[in-house]
């Protein structure tokens, strides 16, 4: 095969085979295909797309550059959530200690934070302790001892994922739904997972800004799962305000414990719960996604779901102390509450630039070098459709970094849109597409 | 700037600005953006298109990347001539001794050939001693001597060409118009001429092979010389068959003295008299280019245009005695005569086969790294349009590789379709675009 014609071919819209896709994939990450070549190649891609079998291809590729976890050691179903990321998105923190204290496996590979969303590992590195980088061994070892397993993409986790990626975020070829596809599939599939629950975030503070969009990233996210023979429900969820009220790692980590004790904290228990209930159901543990939900609001009431937390931050090397007491974590030099300039009822948000801010304060990263400040971040209160009174609190910031307050103010201000007349609470789930019959009624 | 975003711009169909090209072009060229972003930049230029704004913008950042060369000490016009080459394409051979016999300047700096067409340098070089690799101080001077000069492209003309097409090579993206459109009209442009003179070939054995698309460059030439402010005339012209009956590098040298001799030789001299017309009349010699065919052809009659080529040869370092007695050449170890295997009007001839067939038997190369042998290659004989019998002599090839004689008869057989009836004869110059107000009658 030769690189130019396969360039060439996906250069004038033709599909590419299994082989070819395979050659391109396993050249690349061979190094035997220079970067030059295969981003001209994501080029081509991005802008005349892969039809389905492409993308499954490509996926079937990337997940073979590496190992695929085997877990038949471990009885019953496993099962794992993504989301696409967003602003204030803690909810993998919460549903991992549900659905494991449900009976079912969650093995968990998850990212990083980057520009204005973050990322499940930022947030487990703010429990003082915590180990993200287990071996292969180990990681089996944790889930096998209670159920559920959170850790970082290990070398040999689809290697081409890494190496494609990197290439992506610097030629301007990321925002593609069968690139994403190949990018979050062959990861996930690599866990040895017999089913997943898709997280696909729609509006202002979501990767895919608008809702077509995100429907056709679900589409192909659940095409792929199917092809793959893994039972797959893809929610399309609002992302047009943070999820519940809190931004900022160890915040986000607190607003989860809250959660887990019971607190429902409005919209974020709802989606937890949601996603744990249909991880449940995915698992055959129910007949309905509903049942599962009830079993995931029952494990919480029990105080079971919070003492699977603590057993898994203690497997994993964290600081339990902290979990238990929340109030004892470290300050941020500044904390400071920002109250609205006007009445009115809240219209919209732009939730980028709240995750934007949070960056700002420290939370965030713009490069992947760049070092997170685990206590930084935003309460943010108010929903959108709520009534909002001149001089109420809106949110509260908390930052090391004294020159970042003023701006940041500013910024949320900015961010909101008050109406005087009355406006309408966003939908939290937008629709649902899966492999199984199932809805959430 | 920010190159991700400049890639992304592109990306999306929008069209870049004049600074932004050029911060593109000359970080390319400094090395300061990598190979695989300026590779997705060329295939998102070249799936989205760039307008004649950009390309313009493409091609004086291309050109300011090196030296312009400054001609002004040489009195008078200085013309060039480019083709987009092709199948037995000579032109450039007889048309520089015969304009600069008119009193025009002839700066011409031209290529290798690669693939099916072959390249005016390896042509040059086919006669012992011929120097191409001239510096421009030497250049000048010979320019100033005999009004011509014939080199190849010196490391100070448009060094970001260089670089950019080799690039385009190995990632799909050379059959772009704008792309081509910089990479010509950079180097011409560099020449420090006051006019050109474009053949843009179109059929079998052209580049592009469809009329519109020829006709599509030849626009784009044409429109980024006058932005330059140049005199132009793009003639597009037939490569269906090959031009003349000589292909291979020495071969092509023969047919040209014959031409420059007083013997026309067909379509060669046709083409190249109207050709070398054009530049006369583009120089301001004549008020048509008409007048200009006819200056060419008392030149060659009278004799001085032949005396210029030795001139030429002469200063350059050439073999004289081989120009004058070209039956002296070398011969090849193999020389063997195809006949007719059917009675039949020629049809259509795969031009780009007899091309490839003449590269097989050692008269052209496939990498830049292939050597070549000057003595091979085809003497084709009928053109469209003729009445062929079976058994008459349809072309003579010469080679040193025993092993090609009878592969090479075969394609060149397959190449050509015969037909009962008769067929028309193709039509040479197919349209003529121009900055100027001018035809050919």
């Amino acid at each position: 095969m030769n690189t130019v014609e396969l360039i060439r071919k996906k250069r004038d819209g033709k599909a590419l085979t299994g082989e070819e896709i395979k050659y391109l994939v396993l050249n690349y990450t061979g190094h035997q295909i220079p970067d030059y070549q295969f981003s001209a190649f994501l080029m081509a891609a991005y802008l005349k797309g892969l039809n389905r079998k492409e993308t499954e291809y490509l996926t079937h590729a990337m997940l073979h550059s590496g190992k695929i976890i085997n877990l038949d050691s471990i009885p019953g179903k496993k099962v794992d959530k993504h989301s696409t990321g967003g602003v204030g998105d803690k909810t993998s923190l919460i549903l991992a200690p549900i659905v494991a204290a449900a009976g079912v496996g969650v093995p968990m590979i998850s990212g990083r934070g980057l520009g204005h969303t973050g990322g499940t590992l930022d947030k487990l590195e703010a429990i003082p302790g915590f180990n993200i980088h287990v071996s292969l061994k180990e990681y089996i070892g944790i889930l096998k001892k209670c159920g559920a397993v959170l850790a970082g993409q290990t070398k040999e986790i689809a290697p081409a994922d890494k190496l494609i990626y990197a290439l992506r975020d610097v030629t301007a070829t990321v925002e593609s739904i069968p690139l994403i596809t190949g990018s979050i599939m062959s990861k996930k599939l690599a866990e040895g997972i017999d089913a997943l629950v898709l997280d696909v975030k729609t509006g202002s503070g979501a990767f895919m800004k608008k809702y077509a969009d995100s429907v056709a990233l679900a589409d192909s996210l659940v095409n792929t799962a199917i092809a793959f023979k893994k039972k797959v429900i893809a929610l399309i969820t609002d992302m047009n305000q943070p999820l519940g009220n809190y931004i900022g790692n160890w915040l986000e980590v607190y607003e989860s414990i809250k959660v887990l004790q019971g607190d429902r904290c409005g919209d974020l228990g709802e989606l937890s719960f949601i996603l744990a209930g249909s991880m449940i159901f995915l698992a055959g543990k129910t007949k309905t996604i509903r049942e599962g939900i009830d079993i995931a609001e029952r494990l919480v009431a029990g105080g079971k779901a919070f003492d699977k937390f603590i057993e898994i931050v203690t497997l994993q090397g964290g600081n339990i102390e902290l979990i238990k007491k929340p109030g004892m974590y470290p300050k941020s030099k500044f904390h400071e509450t920002l109250t609205a300039e006007n009445s009115g009822y809240l219209q919209t948000i732009d939730n980028y630039r709240i995750g934007m801010a949070s960056l700002e304060l420290g939370a965030g990263r713009l490069t992947m070098a760049d070092k997170i400040d685990p206590k930084a971040g935003i309460i943010f209160y108010p929903k959108i459709g709520d009534k909002i009174k001149k001089g109420s609190p809106i949110a509260e910031i908390f930052t090391d970094k004294k020159d970042k307050v003023d701006p940041v103010k500013k910024e949320l201000l900015s961010a909101i849109k008050l109406s005087a007349t009355p406006t309408v609470p966003v939908k939290l789930v937008r629709s649902i597409i899966s492999s199984e019959n199932c809805s959430l009624n």
